[in-house]
């Protein structure tokens, strides 16, 4: 938890902030039986009869107190954080005041390897409708997301055209596992998106590997989970997924934001020497990334208002960042706590709810404060 | 190529330049046949009988004019860049006068995968002789590398134990495959290191995988290869090799330098987070790396000098880079080219030679210019 300087003043017990909040990270917590009655019965058998469950690949837990949550998001009951509406109100939206909240899920199958594809897909659409059911449709505060199965592309595509439209649906979202998400093999994904006006969202998972795997060490791995978002950014890029369709818009969340600059220096150095490779990409990687690219901030890594700024100098861009708790999970970020103090006014209201505002088409109006 | 300002005047054919230079990336090349002389007759059979080749797992070749090579490095006999001690001499250490330059070499076990250890090893106690007795020994401005099969240990340590005292032996060099080697299995190789009071130099392969493996294009891996350098220092790191190893030095070649800055913020701020898991690294990341890592400069990316100065600012020294031109490799950087113009004359001279002086135990003395 990135908790070095207070941004803002705590009001006691009721932390309401100055600003307008959208948190563009909360994730919301499935039991497996919770989204039988959502499956047809063919495909419920997957799991009452064979016993499926999604396989994990990181070879640790979250090395946590209360391991992939914070133990106090946790129920007595047993269930793990992001399982109660309740709980989610009280120690998210009321403690900090936040006007929305997008859900980004757990479960999402374009993590986990291929097989099944077709039950996996079909577990998608009812991972949506639990979701709308149990969250979107009961609290005006939270949003969803559109989980597909990503390597499915053209089930991903018939369940964005499906359930995108909702008004209370903000994006698709696509979980990374090991594959590369600019091969052409996904980009009917990316088209139903653009059809529906939704961006992206692009999360890791526990099933990310770095450059050389897992590791030995639960803290190494986690050190390197930036790289897999530069591996999709890259992939993204070269491979001409934003030439192909210019209105795409993707947010990479839960990875940070201290690669992005070393990110744009490198790509733009490799297109200016290698370019001849990828003709169809029409403009320096940097542009693509300042124009079609927004960066969920969780994450936060403690550092001075000074460093921020060179950091968004060196971005070149104020509209990239998007503030996110990534509540209820153990290196949440708070809202009075996460951004360093001293940072302009202008900036913070950016970070906090603008660039979430202009990146969403469908992002309800907020009362202003 | 960097070549965007020129730091510093051209002279005309004679490019001299004002400040000594100390190169610390530069690849001599063998050809196989050339290297059985020095095998004894039971390893040489597995070239000359069985046919052995080391194993290429990057899906392209090198996309630039000449291949891995610049295209006038190549010989007219069609022999590759780095095979010609008189060529090298001309395009490198008398145009831009050089001072030394440390020979890294083609040809390392370490970036392979395991198999034929004992054979590989063997092959590495030849590799050494050859390019000692082919280069090191014929050019008083040329300094080697001790050469090791990583996935033998114990033959790499006897090896440097062999080799290493040789006066003009620099460093021990692995370059990276897909193995983190700050796995226990690898610690004799440091411990040999140190026992010779060598540096050990850590080059990427075209062997080594980014997040997402090897990508569909060119320009995607080599936009991504900082990453496994990232993944190594972190495994160095975090499995206590400095802990272990207090006096080892380690210079990271070919990764360029705009992820340091990245790297030394994300593993300080989970190193804050979960630095109970690893109880025996007793100090954060950043501060190790000052202590105990450098970077050769190349690839540099173009950059002003005022970035560049804010990049020294964000790692916090002025002694973690080192010159390295990478010749003869298609992404050549010159000396007179490659950095930035305008940066103070005592950054220079630190980049240029000091560091490396400061680094190399046996760096000859330099002529005062």
């Amino acid at each position: 938890m990135a908790t070095v300087v207070r941004a803002r003043p705590l009001v006691a017990q009721a932390q309401s902030t100055a600003l307008n909040i959208i948190d563009t990270d909360v994730h919301e917590r499935a039991e497996m039986h919770a989204l039988l009655p959502y499956l047809a019965p063919e495909w419920r058998k997957y799991i009452t009869d064979f016993g499926w469950q999604p396989e994990r690949l990181l070879p640790f837990a979250q090395f946590a107190t209360g391991g992939l949550d914070r133990q106090d998001a946790k129920l007595p009951d047993g269930r793990p954080g992001g399982s109660d509406l309740s709980l989610l109100r009280s120690q998210l939206l009321d403690e900090y005041d936040i006007d929305y909240a997008v859900l980004t899920g757990w479960l999402d199958a374009s993590a986990l390897h291929p097989g099944w594809s077709e039950f996996k897909t079909a577990l998608m659409s009812a991972y949506n409708d639990w979701q709308l059911e149990t969250w979107v449709e009961r609290e005006p505060r939270l949003l969803g997301s559109v989980h597909v199965n990503a390597h499915d592309p053209v089930g991903a595509a018939r369940e964005i055209d499906r359930i995108g439209s909702h008004p209370k649906m903000m994006q698709v979202v696509l979980y990374f596992g090991d594959k590369a998400f600019g091969d052409p093999y996904y980009h009917p994904i990316f088209e139903a998106a653009v059809r529906n006006n939704l961006p992206v969202g692009m999360h890791h998972s526990e099933n990310s590997p770095t450059a050389l795997g897992f590791h030995r060490y639960f803290i190494e791995w986690h050190t390197l989970v930036p790289q897999v978002f530069m591996s999709e950014m890259v992939s993204l890029i070269f491979n001409g997924v934003f030439d192909k369709y210019p209105e795409l818009k993707v947010i990479m969340i839960e990875g940070g934001t201290t690669y992005v600059p070393h990110l744009m220096s490198r790509a733009d150095q490799q297109y200016k020497e290698l370019r001849s490779e990828v003709p169809w990409v029409k403009r320096m990687p940097s542009d693509i990334i300042r124009e079609h690219f927004r960066f969920a901030t969780q994450p936060t890594e403690e550092m001075s208002a000074k460093q921020f700024l060179a950091m968004i100098d060196a971005v070149g861009s104020e509209d990239l960042f998007c503030f996110s708790t990534d509540y209820p999970h153990w290196d949440f970020d708070s809202p009075v706590e996460a951004l360093p103090a001293g940072l302009p006014e202008s900036l913070q209201r950016k970070i906090f709810y603008q660039n979430a505002q202009n990146l969403y088409p469908k992002m309800p109006a907020l009362k202003p404060r």
